[in-house]
């Protein structure tokens, strides 16, 4: 079993259920979630050695928070307690034309303001096989870009692989600040993770001519940023989602990636009804590391990332409750929904 | 901010929820709603000094019914309190092929055996700029429209718009002894909003040709009626909203008006799935009378009214929780249901 | 009223709700089922005298089970109380291309350990008109077996018509031990019930060039199937539904039948979403004993049994909670959803 | 098995649930349930021929009644269908000095507007062993009032004993209508149950010094009454409960009785906390009248039905669902609440 | 209608039911409350003009807080919009020997970073006539005690009655920044409410003998603390409440005051079991109003006070839900808890 | 941290909430649970290493059970997967004097069917320093019982202690049988834990007086078999946990030792309500675990673990989930339950 580290924050997720608004609800379904934590539970239902790496407040929620990560089968082993609070988000999910709603609430989250003492990233990275991180992470705060950058160096001396999902949060940072703290950072990846939007306002790309808002993809243009990730950052190998929003309950998903070679266009999912599309993109991510350590083609992985990116839609929560084999069952083409006995 | 009086009847909703059908269910999800009720909380949402005027039982329940109003902003300062019992109405809601099933028990409750010694008028339409009441309220009792022609006679004489929703209920009365008492009261009226089968029942118009249980609709039957009520009764505007009913889980729905110089069709919106469809029209009255009050031009009210009552289908209980920014979005073509963070 | 006898085995169905995954659960919705008592549900709810004969625990969830039959109207007379345990079967529901997942947990159950003495046959089919069964039953135990062909032995001696869904259940008995039992079974029955797979399984039948997983349905297999069905087996009549899967959320549904002169396929309908589609095929059933019972044609009786079955797709839980009137407007083409006032 | 008939009134019970108060409920706990109607669930579960015998309207909600009951095993043969619509009330459960708040709205139920042509009493009350009916029916109305009238005349044609369980509502009538009509009734009754409100209600009896706020009783004034109403009215046996009510979640319970010869007074039962003590009046004519027809002594009958009637205040709903083992279980001293594994 | 404002912060409540741990919830129960805004609700269901004026943010999160006050009543136009979160804090309910816990998230709230400019004093004191603020509100930030500085000032030139709790919370301020800030607001305050530790902790005061986790009360340290608090600080009338703690289910409860003349110590009430102690010293605060507002004599202001806080104790949420009648009810010394029908 | 191993069955736990029968449940709770297990999760909520050794089905089902027992901690590393099924236990909480009922239906599960293949001893014991099993888990079958024997004889070879439950189960085995199996484990035990009616049924004494039904406790008895098991077996500590069972809601509960030299009787809790008193014995053999590996002395052993097992009856679940500080608390004597803040 491959060790697998990923570094990032871990949010309460408040959402109201059964389609209510938040001026409605009164309770509130809860998960904890965050992007590299729901890449690390995937993980981990894939049977992987999965670490996430963070900090949380030493007190009943902060463990709650570690505790939904045990339940799924993450290792915590190097999760620091301390610090003033935990981030919170809020959702209301969308259903039809109504679009979901995200409310963060992360501010001086503990994970923000963790610094080096927090972690022994020697001993994190010992043995490690790959590191997962996300652009959010270094977007929290100065400090938190900064344990970013210990790790990836830590993990590069060790040898491990990094993946990154650019995953640009306009509420954290500006474009200005993001390209110039993820550039240096894109040095130290492999894998790297993102779309037209997160090119653009991460890496500065900015030939796209696809309208996300309009639901329609051109492939040239993603095809043309791809190759330019991989020339640029020399990066093995570049991937995105393609999501085509007809509704918030009707999306078609697909995926595609450049490895310096060739362009590999994955089958495309239509999803009706989404049960829950919050954390597709992370079970993308999970599914590519999966696959990158697991199966024998670029194709391959790209397939199982994107049939287990697919499913997470049918979900509830932050995170891909599904394992290898049934990840399989619709890579390899049953998408009858037929009842399995 | 306009005052806007609504006067009619508030029931409690009883309904099962996650699809049951009343026989499974061992709870039952409360809201408080009617069709003017309905109105006023849309109106509430949008900002409006919006008030609802009724009788409800001076108990616990009753007592509920006016805090649920208060809740979403409803200004209760005109509501009486006595009489019986407040009327109800048990909700089953339909998906797919399955219709939703409506049963009313509103019989000898307190607003049905109201008089005029309940409510004083003058004071309710002092400042006033509109007032809104529903087919529904004068088919409850001969003292309920007593009621509605002593408030129509005083909005008159405070020069408030008057609009009508005209509703027809088959279970409250009559075509003949409709017609009888709306024809009347249509006097008083500035608005007019009513679909083909309302026009038939309530006005006495036969011409249309529209099947609604077909779900086709035949555009130049709802123009000849629409364009029939602004001549007979002098109408500043008709309106009409338009659904296509392709189960109880998929409609397609616009709107048409005619202000005596032209006719203006909305955008359609085609809304699947739906969460609850009650209260949809309630919620185009409101947006209509909210772009009446607030918009420079007919077909930006039409729009909005239309995109407003499309967002209802996605909410749960009888009233369209969104605020005017939301319908804005949508009005403004934003149908791809993407993440708002 | 006809009596109409049903036998076999009665389970505790455990769920998780509102999409939820097992691993994900604290809490499972509870509803006991199993195919003929979901059939006798069914009939009970068209206002039939139907009785479900079957063998629970002496203790509290075994008479649970009873009490369930009894509120939807089963007649419980016959029951034998005693033996081990109730069976379970844990159902997650999926959605879009997520699958159902069912787990059994029935082995040793009272049922399948039953004998003889456990029930008065001659008592039992006294006066009735129809006895209907599953192939799960005799699939149970030998002893189960035997049981079957006791209850054909005594309900021909009394006239009563016998149907059989043939239902083969893969986790239960082998091809080889289903076709030795069934075949023998088969010279009792009159109407009969299964799809392709069952004739595969049960009768050995082996031309059929349907695919189910892929969703494609070939009409001339089915037909040469029900007519050799009905050759070799000298039923009355033979009938399949027909479903196509195309998601867990979305079937195509409809039925054929061969009743030795004509093939007459049925009207069919497009569900979506569906809300539970367990127990589909014995809403099937009832709708067709019912239809058989009550119905002047053959085209009438398949009729009301696909639109029943149809709208069992839109309820939760095994069985179908719909009364004849309901059936009626379905059948008779409104399909538009449109609110029952 | 004894046949026995109840007669009276089955309501909608609408109750918040975990603490709620009426303003904060956003859904309410549903059960059916009415003074005889629960006599006769608990008759049922004690596995008697417990028929109940009332009117329901003819749609979904009358319909769920009717299952409600059958679920716990009433016979429900004798049931009208049709009238306007099903009495509600509403239940706020107290805790601590917070004190349970119910409020009635039955008029114009379909059993109140009921008459003779709706039941056969002939055919009810054939082979029957007991009649039990209680104050509030006559007091629905007049014409329920002839109905019990015309039910107790057919019963005595048949020798059947009937018993009335007084419980006077003070806001169905007023003690001077209660007395003309209930007296007249008297002369049919053979076993009367009812405490010292009630007897001071509706039989006019006067001399009790006991306030019931004060939860003190006086023994001697509870035999002077019980000793009156058996002398007035030539009853075989007057019996009445006695609650001390400490708290909404604490009372004391116990019972006393009269049959012409001796007083005999029942256990205690110190009973905290309460979970529900709606139905405990019903469940304790329940549980004397299954001692009556199925214990060898007076003593046995009062002890059976006071343990029975103690157990009901820890169910939820009106109902008593215990079995007769349980019952006895208390019965003979095991109050200790051990796990029974 | 008096008009009484209350000033100071509302939080988000999130509190697991059913006796769950935070470390088993998978849903969160929600109210909005703080010390003020629960004053505000209580006197609101009073039926007082009461005001609540806070700041919260302007997004979905913030107007839910409103409009949970709005629903009980609440005045809320002088709510300012914007700022950066809304404080939280989790509530775990004890039982029996194991306390409730909470865990306060409150830091950068919107009002902790409110200023001058976001209240117009002026217009908010206009015609008020009381005012009630709680030594949470100056303790949150700086700028929140000047606030609450500068509204005192503005009431008291208005002729405005001031109250104050002083409510000692440690984890945000320390004993001594406590003193300094708190004396020099007392010179305002009418009517103060706090118990030992607050005097203590607030005032700096030591005499006291009481040891709170005894659960043993030493009244003549308490009188000694009412006169000095009275004589030091020239209040009207100083109050405390006295609670004895058993269990987290079982707390006595009453009051003592001195207003310079005389001791009043109020009726003690046995309160078993608590459903919900939280905001009980708040819904006292609110009945004290009340009682000066309305009635005659102080005795009755404080059993007004007495009873209702009593009755907090039996409801969920931080909210005194009870009216006038429900307190007078306890307060005349029903505390049977017997049905109300 | 010492490596602690428990070897048991974990079952499926099913129970209705809110004081509900389970002929009223319409969903079920869910935990899983068992003796060990829960000796497992409470010494993990202790920061033991703390492992659960078992087989369960490989299945979703049994999975979860896994996931249940991550969730708090406990390490799996050592589970079985594979067998037909997992064990169930319906329990239906009692409440004042209506006692709680568990249906067991645990026959076939994968445990009882497990073989010395299946686990690792070796492995399992390698740096163990303690070793806790129950009697039920021997009784389970033979070849359960002799991988007890199995593990006991590896676990002795690694100098690891043991401890013992006795937990006699009459459903699973005759006292003969238990006796004879018993006694020959015994002579591994160092640790042994049991009540009155244990020590009667496993162990064959016969002196007790006490009647547990009486909910008297006799402590010369106890006193006597404490001292004989210690000089039997040659335990070095014997120990029993002492119940009062006033009601389901009401228990006093201590524990008495015996270590060969004297006996020390714990401080006594008055415990009131019992939220859940399932698995209050396992909770107690964590906390002696914990205490005789953590504490200095017997006295504060046995007085944490009293402390712990009763705050376990306000804990929903199988399990105790409080932390070390919050039974030191509570050990220290703070009773109060004051909120914490």
């Amino acid at each position: 079993m491959s060790k697998i580290i990923t570094f990032g924050e871990i949010m309460l997720r408040l959402s109201p259920n059964n389609h209510q608004r938040f001026i409605q609800a009164n309770n509130l379904d809860v998960v904890y979630g965050g992007g590299e934590a729901n890449v690390a539970v995937s993980l981990a239902m894939f049977n992987q050695a999965s670490y996430f790496v963070s900090k949380v407040p030493d007190h009943a929620i902060g463990q709650a928070a570690i505790n939904h990560l045990k339940h799924y089968g993450v290792q915590t082993d190097y999760m620091a307690l301390g610090g003033k609070r935990l981030g919170i988000y809020y959702l209301e999910s969308g259903v039809s034309m109504r679009p979901s709603q995200v409310i963060y609430d992360r501010q001086n989250s503990a994970i923000s303001e963790a610094n080096v003492e927090d972690f022994d990233f020697e001993e994190i990275f010992k043995d490690a096989t790959w590191f997962h991180w996300s652009g959010i992470t270094p977007a929290l705060s100065d400090a938190a870009s900064n344990l970013v950058l210990k790790a990836c160096q830590v993990a590069k001396k060790h040898n491990v692989t990094i993946s990154v999902d650019l995953n640009y949060r306009k509420k954290l940072w500006s474009t200005k600040k993001a390209q110039k703290v993820m550039k240096s950072l894109m040095t130290y990846v492999d894998v790297c993770i993102g779309n037209e939007e997160d090119a653009k306002n991460i890496l500065g790309y900015s030939h796209s001519s696809t309208d996300v808002s309009s639901g329609k993809l051109v492939m040239s243009d993603y095809k043309e940023t791809l190759k330019k990730m991989v020339e640029d950052f020399d990066f093995k190998v570049a991937v995105t989602t393609l999501r085509e929003s007809l509704s918030a309950s009707h999306n078609k998903w697909h995926a595609l990636m450049y490895d310096g070679k060739e362009f590999i266009e994955s089958s495309e999912y239509d999803i009706i009804p989404i049960v829950d599309r919050v954390g597709a993109g992370d079970s993308f991510s999970a599914g590519f590391i999966y696959g990158m350590l697991n199966k024998d083609t670029m194709r391959e992985a790209i397939e199982f990332a994107t049939a287990a990116s697919a499913l997470k839609h049918t979900i509830k929560g932050d995170q891909n409750l599904v394992i290898v084999s049934e990840v399989e069952q619709l890579k390899n083409g049953d998408k009858s929904g037929r009842v399995k006995r």
